[in-house]
């Protein structure tokens, strides 16, 4: 792209004036209809060091109202970013709908510059352009506007300028060794530059060249393009993409109604294995520590089932320092202003922690599919963004137990009806868990599905059968222990 | 795309009976409603030889009604294909909307086994990718819903697969030279499929993998894929698209309103230029006939600047056997019920000849952006997809030499009159030429617009002041002469 590409001619300094004046005139008249219609927009600053996009950056949000815009720095990496998964830091800093992020460098930044310094080989970077196509269709898919520009200046101008931001010491601190090591190796940072933007240039979410021989007039160029992206993002009623289908290797799952239930165990057989799971589980809580490997470990399953009990059989064997539940409600007003997974790439654990989500991500297409709280096309195409967010997380070097805790219709019933006889289980049943037990039919079905689709071999699903509870908790250990020793 | 691919678990054969049974009710059923709704959809069947694809087609269009639906064979390409540019013969067979057009292979074959058996060097190669991303980018802009498949089978399947049919003399014929090849070659055929795939993989026109081991099973996971497909598309109103940046290397363009229209001829001095340049084009059309380089003549302009004259004048140079003219009007029925351009690649010349259109594709940026004939976003994006248009041309080979024929509105008003007061001439004057005039200053912005945004150093744009249709039409012979030297 960068190649051949030469911009429009630079207008005369009156004329430029005038269009400025106009575009900021316009932009901070367009936050308003932004918020209104709740549009989400990222907005991504790349670019050679020097070109001054910092500085455009600064000029542009000084003419826009602070409550409608943020913006993230992404150059220094903190050691916590550094223990998640790659996509993290870019991930959790996504805008809420009606507000705009301006990206100051991004993730195009991180993964060209680890690949020119030799940190990432050739098939690492291509895996991270991988993910980066899989964040950014997933952003624009769920009606996210984002916008890319790239700052443009040639190797000489690059020179000249730090070689004025060198002269003067004040604004000496200003050139990194990056902006040295870019202008020696031009060339070679231009060829990975382009062949980037080429890879990323996707029909939803393009690339912009910016000309930044001069700031007034890159400023002018951002300014335009961006109030003509912000104007074909409100001029469209939410639509349907696509559904892709499943590439990622798949096991094979068998229907809820298939599966057995009778199993059980004694008391007896119980208090001994749970004392000997938990005493290895303890020691495997030890070495994925020291391994820094990262676990987590879902729970899904019927009202009922028994998942709070079997959850407090894990955690009883863990160290509290090293762990951590999440119970998943219905989403905070920011959390649901947000692409539906943001709040649980908010709740990652750190390498070597154990992260247990009581309820998961995959609400998704449960509860917001039966319930209408997303549309159709929106829950057709979680299965494959759930099974992208799992392989960023396989890929980061995670372990990852996806449980499903199998009751059948009798035996909830059973434990309705005794929570509701018993003065002090009576907080734990309400009125939703009779309407939805209403509906087991059309969630079997749902879960059914979901159990098809996201069973993949680096993220499997595991079925506790749960009448008996006993038996449900010493399998959920047994398999967490088995599944970690299998990644050890 | 294609090595961790693994498809779902093969339905038992009632439930594959059944499920086929629905399907193809549904396809039938769906066929209304895409008339209705007037969806253009591309339906691509690519994979291995001897996958079976031609047998799933036939069978898929065994349900269908044969009115709403063709399928291109698209494996031989005929000699007169072969003088036209590459992506000729896949855009003149885009659907009309409202009906299914099936291509049993594609533009991927052909690209990917000119690549493979060395006809392709890397670097034309990638240049066709590129042509391919924008060609389906296109199509999908505006509205059209593609479908791209690929039925995959592994080596030993296939080596399977053609000997059994080599062993009966009756399908004997049926196995290609290719077919075999490609079996020799199988991972090498892979790795190039993978990367094509990949690469052209996009949110908008993704591939579908097919597991086609069993035929079946194939016809069932393509029907229930392009019911899913169909129904997204159904489900979405137009919408808006990123307008793309230009990318392509432009040349400065003055303003209509800076143009000195006082130039002039005197008879002498036109018929002597007249004679000459006419010898030497007539001499050029030979040349460029022995070496097969195509000429695009187009011709814009106002109303009465004299376009008809100045195409005489060089028709009149020209071999009638080597050149065409073609006048454009308003889009035919089947015309308007496909992309814009569509009727313009029909219009193409083989190479070594010339083609001149009295009017064109900028018709899109003009008379239909004014008339709203088109959406905002639809001739926004215009300017993109014909620069991408003549690229294609450009790399074909093709000379491109764009007019537009400036007058003033004094002059227009005199010649106006001079027709209305004209028995001979009053033909030529209608009442949409006066009302087009009204809106003169609207046209001049869109037509200054165009200059600037299209006159790329591949098919500029040439300003003929007519105000003196001799000057115009010696500078447009001139300017014609000094082109094809330019490319000899």
């Amino acid at each position: 792209m960068l190649k051949n590409w030469k911009t429009g001619e630079k207008p005369s300094a009156e004329e430029l004036d005038r269009r400025l004046d106009e575009a900021r005139l316009k932009l901070a008249a367009k936050q308003i209809a932004i918020k209104d219609k709740k549009l989400p927009v990222m907005v991504v600053l790349e670019g050679w060091g020097a070109a001054g996009k910092g500085s455009v950056l600064g000029r542009i949000i000084k003419n826009m109202d602070p409550r409608f815009f943020k913006v993230s720095v992404m150059s220094e990496i903190s050691e916590e970013e550094k223990r998640k998964p790659f996509l993290y830091r870019h991930f959790v800093r996504i805008p809420e709908a009606g507000q705009f992020m301006f990206f100051d460098g991004s993730w195009m930044d991180e993964v060209t510059g680890d690949y020119l310094k030799g940190k990432l080989k050739k098939k690492q970077y291509e895996q991270r352009i991988t993910s980066i196509k899989r964040f950014e269709r997933q952003l624009t898919d769920n009606g996210y506007l984002l916008m890319k520009f790239f700052f443009h200046i040639g190797e000489k101008e690059q020179k000249k300028r730090i070689d004025e931001l060198l002269e003067d010491k004040n604004t000496k601190w200003r050139v990194s060794g990056d902006d040295l090591w870019q202008n020696k190796n031009y060339d070679k940072c231009l060829k990975v530059y382009d062949e980037f933007l080429e890879e990323t240039n996707s029909p939803s979410a393009p690339w912009y060249l910016i000309d930044s021989k001069n700031k007034k007039w890159a400023e002018l160029q951002m300014l335009e393009l961006l109030l003509e992206g912000i104007d074909t993002a409100l001029g469209n009623e939410p639509h349907a993409v696509p559904i892709l289908q499943n590439t990622f290797p798949l096991n094979e799952q068998a229907k809820l109604a298939d599966i057995v239930l009778d199993k059980a165990l004694s008391d007896k057989e119980y208090k001994k294995e749970l004392k000997a799971c938990q005493k290895r589980l303890r020691d495997l809580h030890n070495e994925i520590y020291r391994k820094k490997i990262p676990v987590i470990i879902t729970y899904e399953g019927w009202d009922a089932a028994g998942k709070g009990g079997n959850i407090k059989r894990i955690a009883a064997a863990l160290d509290p320092r090293g762990y951590e539940v999440h119970p998943i409600a219905s989403p905070l007003p920011h959390e649901k202003a947000r692409h539906y997974l943001w709040r649980f790439w908010n709740r990652l654990p750190k390498d070597g922690h154990i992260a247990i989500f009581d309820r998961t991500w995959y609400g998704r297409v449960m509860v917001e599919r039966l319930e209408g709280f997303c549309s159709e096309n929106d829950w057709q195409r979680a299965y494959n963004e759930i099974n992208e967010f799992e392989k960023e997380l396989y890929d980061w070097g995670a372990v990852i137990i996806k449980f499903w805790v199998q009751i059948d219709k009798d035996v909830q019933l059973e434990r309705f009806t005794f929570r509701q006889n018993t003065p002090e289980k009576q907080w734990k049943i309400t009125d939703e868990d009779w309407r939805n037990r209403e509906k087991w039919d059309l969630y079997e079905e749902a879960v059914d599905e979901m159990l098809q689709k996201t069973n993949t071999t680096y993220a499997p699903w595991f079925v506790l059968e749960s009448n008996d509870k006993k038996y449900a908790r010493i399998k959920a250990l047994k398999t967490i222990i088995q599944e970690i020793e299998k990644n050890l």
